[in-house]
């Protein structure tokens, strides 16, 4: 146990919960978009590139914050990095949506629902957790929750490609679905990445 | 060359070194998973899980000395990313698995025999270069085969891409073997990962 | 600010400005690419990967400058990932000459190009920075751009999806171009990777 010789800043951490928030806003958004009818996606890909905005100037702030700060609660570049990582997650669940937008398909395969749940379970841990960098204790579940939900949406998204390669699809409706589908399996990769970060920091600063 | 005020704690070199030896298990268990008839994958698969269990353990391992430490041989984050770094390998090979269990193609293309040889001599290199943190002298070696195997990975693998898309394959069994390969490729990218927060750990401590 | 207790060690700056030059040598190669009747392609495919080996001399040069180097002017580990970074970009460019040469598609889709001219703007913005290094002032611009011009490339290549997966084209022959529109993409990725690097430093030190 080191001495902690940096005092806290909270403006670093309400700046993370409002990227966390912001990522749980994302997520209810796109828990909608996989279940509206199709001639209701538009309205709400348009409020998706919003949140998709939101978490940039989120970003912006945490960087801008770190301009202006002589002294830091955490190292300089692990803040910058955190930062980095929670917009990652918003930026995929963001291209998922696009490409769905451009691609158009009639419908998504069913399970592409249970993807996100997944995500959604991800975003609700991320949006509790980030008030808690501020003391840097109970995150143990955090990451462990994050992990164990990482791997449940690997099979989940193994299923889904052997049901898109079942033969029942053109090879081209398979390509377009799989482009969406990567993209969530991403966003799900990047809260486990966002959960390292902040596991990273734990174990730094402990 | 700064002075050494670190003293060494040789847990974390032996728990790196039980990491090696497992990617070194898992490799040997995926030579021989892509070699025999299909009927024998099951069981190969299942070892492959363990080995993958077994890796989670030797990280959480790594991770909770890190909790019990004061001190550490090298900055606390750099142990922190290479037992996450170590952990990614198997999970690519084991993917690699589980997919073909999943798919269940009646033959692997022939090179990724060679991709599997690669893998192995990766495996090797690196279950050798982990007791040698230790001092991190004769590191060089590791790094450099490392990646001259990596790139000997690329190439292979990009032949691999132009004899699945020679015409001879319909476009389903080309995205199914397609899939396979790239996590071997990945594993592959893996250990080039791994082998480079070797090189930056010991470009930071020397 | 904090106090600059590191002196500047010029050739570090020299090397990093040789790679930048690379970048943008190989970029200018890519532009003549993708434009060349398919004959011609061979000679400028040499000419890219001896650009991929300067490439790596100039990180190689870096690595052996930080070992023989007793005081760095950033932390040693952030050198070498600037330095893996920036090499990260010319292996993408290569492996999409490298994949156009190997499938020898007829003709590349038209907006290739438009990915094309994004990797020039962004190459001459890296090169430009590389001396600015030294002070690490007036950089603001270059990440600031770096990542407007990964939005824009980002939707290019969502476009060039739609466009491969229209109809008009056999799967096959999708999957081929969709392997070197993704290098390209995954070469724009890597520019922001090197302006994530490059602020990281800059947010660190300043």
């Amino acid at each position: 146990m080191r001495l902690r010789l940096k005092p806290r800043d909270d403006r670093f951490f309400d700046l993370f919960s409002v990227a966390g928030t912001n990522i749980a806003t994302a997520t209810s958004l796109l828990r909608e978009f996989v279940t509206v009818p199709t001639e209701e996606r538009g309205e709400l890909a348009k409020k998706m590139r919003a949140a998709e905005h939101a978490g940039d100037d989120a970003t912006h702030a945490i960087v801008e914050q770190l301009d202006r700060s002589f002294i830091t609660p955490f190292d300089r570049e692990d803040i910058y990095r955190l930062a980095i990582r929670l917009d990652d997650v918003v930026d995929y669940m963001d291209a998922a949506v696009d490409l769905t937008t451009l691609y158009n398909p009639e419908a998504l395969p069913d399970n592409v629902r249970l993807q996100v749940e997944v995500l959604d379970k991800c975003a609700k841990l991320t949006a509790d957790a980030m008030p808690r960098l501020a003391t840097l204790r109970n995150l143990t579940d955090f990451w462990v929750q994050i992990n164990e939900l990482e791997n449940e949406a690997d099979q989940i998204y193994r299923r889904l490609l052997q049901f898109l390669f079942n033969g029942s699809h053109d090879p081209l409706t398979v390509m377009k679905l799989k482009e969406i589908v990567d993209q969530l399996e991403f966003a799900a990769d990047a809260f486990e990445h966002v959960a390292d970060v902040v596991h990273s920091i734990a174990v730094k600063e402990s």
